[in-house]
């Protein structure tokens, strides 16, 4: 059966990266890019769906802007622009619709004492993770009952090629290699990271299931700040220029680690590469 | 200092009963009717912005149809109407946002044991509550940041003249007046109930005034469903036509109250009138 997805976000960091991994899964593959519909016109995306005509929906668009999308105002229109979304597709004979939420949706009061499964408490400290999973349990109660399959892909941690250049492994490599200082204020706090490659393949491995409800897009296993900048300074040959501090944090978690059962088991996703694999490769010293 | 406040749903079951309290608190008041402009278009809804500019909105505007709105998908529709709305409002320049919510927002699964405070846990049972939940803690989280004061009345169980015909106290006194026998099937719930005007009444003073976040919309007491129908049949002298059962019923906590110290003490708003004397006018034995 000729199977054909939609991924909105399609030049955004990790909307680019499913498409090749959706080709791969057999997919008719449409990538939906800012410039050519705004979402948050209801007509352009209309318009959007009634060309393509897709069987599945990957969204990956939202206003991510570096350094304010946390508690940023327009992710209000991102909720809004999302629900519409999902309306269009349940009017428009879509049979699977997935969105990338993200970990900030989760309780993570404790510290990040446990690995969290999707069952676990959500409670978000941001307008972002507010909105994200506001958005996710709204389309879970709708979607399905309307006879589309609803599925959820959240986010922890991530780097890659086409990051923003305030991101912290942007920064850090931009420092490196251009002789500068760099100082990682907290290399104390562990995360869940993946290379944004791995994290399109796994929301691509999604999409092409037919798991329902939230799945962490994660790696499972965590590195320290200090851990992962030590690592990339000694890639660049320059850990003269790497300073690890370890300032306490009382606003964000020790420890983000997500359990990745429902990913490998359920979903099927492959493992991703070695982290440190994927850091030498973004690093420039292996292609 | 001139106040103006535009009300949106102001020709539906609530809103056209805060039209007069408005009036008498000082405001000059706009109504925004479903036939003047569709909230779910953008462009109207800025259009309608513009045309008043007011100071104050009280949007009582949303899709509930009686029978289906509990878990229809058109709540979807109105989550993102309404978060646009607050969006132009904090770029129209709007001092401050009402908006109505509900008692479904709150957690029940405790039976009702107790009356509900404001900052009791939240747990939608329905998409309506969470639709209503999820747009209050995005419009909580992004307005007072954008300079726009931010208020949502909790609106519990209500009666009043132009309900929907399917209503228990339409029906119900629809029955009697046609001499057609009435069965309440679960006269052992207890709900508190206010008169529609009693409603309107209270939203007013709460846009009135500058109390931030939820505030119940209710009366403080509660009154079982056997009370009610048994007061209704009385008043239109049929006695003969009511017949109270308590049947068990498992998705509904058995008392739904509510704590009005915030609408009372914080907002000021008045007691309601008395119920049977609203239920009274109601049933026109009282002009």
């Amino acid at each position: 059966m000729r199977r054909v997805a939609l991924v909105t976000g399609a030049t955004g960091l990790i909307g680019r990266h499913t498409l090749a991994p959706l080709r791969d899964l057999g997919f008719e593959v449409h990538g939906l890019a800012r410039l050519q519909a705004d979402l948050r016109d209801p007509a352009q995306t209309r318009a959007a769906l009634d060309a393509v005509r897709p069987t599945h929906i990957l969204h990956c668009a939202w206003d991510v802007t570096h350094g304010r999308f946390w508690h940023a105002p327009e992710n209000l229109d991102w909720v809004a622009a999302t629900l519409r979304l999902g309306r269009l597709a349940s009017a428009c004979g879509v049979e699977r619709f997935v969105g990338v939420g993200s970990c900030a949706e989760y309780d993570w009061t404790d510290g990040g004492t446990s690995a969290r499964r999707e069952t676990d408490p959500t409670r978000p400290a941001t307008l972002y993770g507010l909105a994200k999973n506001a958005t996710r349990e709204l389309l879970a109660a709708a979607l399905p009952p309307a006879g589309v399959s609803f599925a959820w892909g959240r986010v922890f941690d991530l780097f890659g090629a086409g990051e923003a250049p305030g991101r912290l492994v942007a920064s850090l490599l931009a420092s490196l290699r251009a002789g500068r200082p760099f100082v990682c204020r907290h290399g104390q706090l562990e995360r869940d990271y993946m290379d944004v490659r791995d994290v399109g393949a796994a929301l691509a491995h999604l999409t092409a299931s037919d798991v329902a409800g939230p799945v962490n897009i994660a790696s499972g296993k965590v590195v320290s700040l200090a851990a992962l900048t030590t690592r990339a300074a000694a890639l660049l040959d320059r850990p003269d220029l790497l300073t690890v501090e370890t300032v306490p944090l009382a606003t964000q978690p020790q420890t983000m680690r997500a359990d990745v059962t429902r990913l490998r088991q359920d979903v099927g996703a492959p493992e991703p590469e070695d982290l440190w694999q994927r850091l030498a490769q973004l690093a420039g010293c292996l292609r």
